[in-house]
């Protein structure tokens, strides 16, 4: 989907690296990644998923940027930079995402479906996440390396759309110049705000 | 913690290439993973944590995995096989540790804090992971290349104490037979039950 921050990095790295590609857009709402043929292309039923040959699929928004990034200037061959790409790539995946995804999707796409409590334990873990980016990016313009790497580009996802989750970036001006920074980095794109379902 | 999956994946691929190390036991439940001094090594509060030189620290276990082992038989030099391996390592991260983990967490290590409807939510996103797996595993000895890497390393740490969380195998012989290809590869090691906090 479009407006999915995990479909966003492979539209963005695909964008970055100029590669062709074909879009097809499925509707999570919908049951659209639940169907049998989905399920036989990915038995996890979620998106995005790239197919690379006839019958050959990657699944796992992550897994999808190594494999188009290894090679290119947006990886690294340092094994301890590759490192710290993976270990923000994995931060994402288990201590961001699952809070500041989530709410944006419970606040903006399905209104009035969670609980209160729900809304705000992602908040405050969400936020906590926030506050370890901040740490990590005191005058840093990127994550690893000085340069746009995957690491930044698995953390913009959701993060530059925090605020439809009810995140607020007025104590992370760190997080502000990052965000920034790869704004406007060449090609690089974001989710509109009219992008919606 | 010993008994921590994430911090056994670390000891068990340790074991596995026959390195050295010193093993510093935390405790969570104490809060000594958020002490000036620990938050100073990892900012994001978290073991396992592995010290590779006097001032640099690798958090999040499936980066340690990495780390160590790229350069072994245990992940691989083919950019589709890296890429299963990793997809793999980030489906656990996601849809597994947050389920089968939490689960076993909450019910063996600090019984009566959670909900019923949280362990309820846990088991069915939990049990879901495991059917996923037991796809994925028909007629294979491991998860990739047909070997054990750090992927079978990754899903084994809390697969083989899911039964702590109440979890069962009983509708998944693909996962059992895994689990036992894993448990019985020549110096892996488990998590034994009197690994206790």
């Amino acid at each position: 989907m479009t407006v999915s921050g995990n479909c966003h990095k492979v539209k963005s790295i695909l964008t970055l690296l100029n590669l062709p590609y074909e879009w097809i857009e499925l509707d999570t709402r919908k049951g659209e990644t639940k169907t049998e043929d989905f399920l036989r292309i990915n038995p996890n039923g979620k998106i995005p998923v790239l197919q690379i040959s006839d019958e050959t699929y990657i699944s796992e928004s992550n897994a999808i940027l190594y494999y188009l990034a290894r090679d290119t200037k947006f990886f690294s061959n340092d094994l301890l930079e590759q490192t710290r790409i993976l270990e923000w790539m994995f931060f994402e995946q288990y201590s961001h995402e699952p809070f500041i995804a989530v709410n944006r999707w419970l606040l903006k796409f399905v209104p009035g479906t969670a609980n209160a409590g729900q809304i705000a334990n992602n908040h405050s873990k969400g936020t906590k996440a926030l506050e370890v980016m901040e740490a990590n990016l005191q005058n840093k313009d990127f994550f690893v390396g000085n340069r746009l790497t995957i690491a930044d580009i698995a953390l913009y996802a959701y993060s530059h759309v925090a605020e439809d989750g009810g995140f607020s970036f007025e104590n992370f001006p760190f997080v502000r110049k990052w965000m920034h920074n790869v704004k406007n980095y060449p090609k690089m794109i974001s989710i509109e705000s009219k992008d919606t379902l």
